[in-house]
């Protein structure tokens, strides 16, 4: 079970921080986006400590995110594939991605791309409305809380 | 000047996460994401202590997340708006919450919904083409390192 970061909060923003919300845990997640799967490449491309690491890993398993899988005996190794789970939070990273190449931009230009594969055109989030198929900008956005939550704490 | 929590990666979403990474700061977003704009709102919906309240909406307001604004003298009170810096944060929020709702529902139903003002449906955020329009699915989404930094570390 989980320690509970946030407790006061009946909010499933808190609930999913509180499984993705730690140090590390993001970019080790962007790992798995870009296609790491071995404990080495997390080590070689995050510079994170192996027990942090370790740990983060672990968490992520048994959360579901991640599947831990044997790829080698003598010594066993095991490498760490995305879940359907882990695959809702690809457009919280695609996000970040494009925000900190548009607020933060490196000299020689965005260090990653997300690109529409085939076609080769760059890739953005928008929101999609379900009933009426449209793709509405923030200005039509709204949050509605539900009344069966009124009283809820948080 | 920001301490750089991820010092060896030339990557947006590390870059992201050293704004906006730490513990409160993504629900200090969140309330700013639903309405609420001043100090008083945000102890009382959140839960956090006023000094580390203070330390992140300082650092949101220094890094042009949000903007600064006294609504009231004797004594003087302060209101936090939202930029248009933070609003790219937004869609980051909006699918952590969508994410929070599928995987961990909660037993009264979503605590909030993400709605499209006029409409009332759902919203989703789905990826968008630049070039040719389309809304590509994960397995057309392809990630490609900027040759420019193959030299560099991360």
């Amino acid at each position: 079970m989980l320690e509970s970061d946030y407790p006061d909060q009946v909010c499933s923003i808190a609930r999913s921080l509180e499984v993705v919300g730690e140090r590390w845990t993001l970019l080790i997640l962007r790992e798995v986006f870009v296609g790491s799967r071995r404990f080495e490449e997390f080590i070689d491309n995050l510079g994170v400590t192996r027990t942090v690491l370790t740990n983060r890993l672990r968490k992520l398993v048994e959360h579901g995110l991640l599947e831990r899988r044997r790829y080698q005996q003598r010594p066993d190794r095991y490498e760490y594939l995305p879940t359907a789970k882990v695959e809702g939070l690809f457009p919280v990273l695609a996000q970040l991605l494009r925000w900190g190449d548009e607020h933060y931009p490196h000299p020689a230009g965005p260090p990653r791309r997300l690109l529409h594969r085939g076609c080769g055109g760059d890739l953005e989030l928008r929101y999609h409305c379900r009933r009426c198929d449209a793709t509405p900008g923030l200005d039509e956005v709204e949050t509605q809380v539900n009344p069966a939550l009124d009283m809820a704490p948080g």
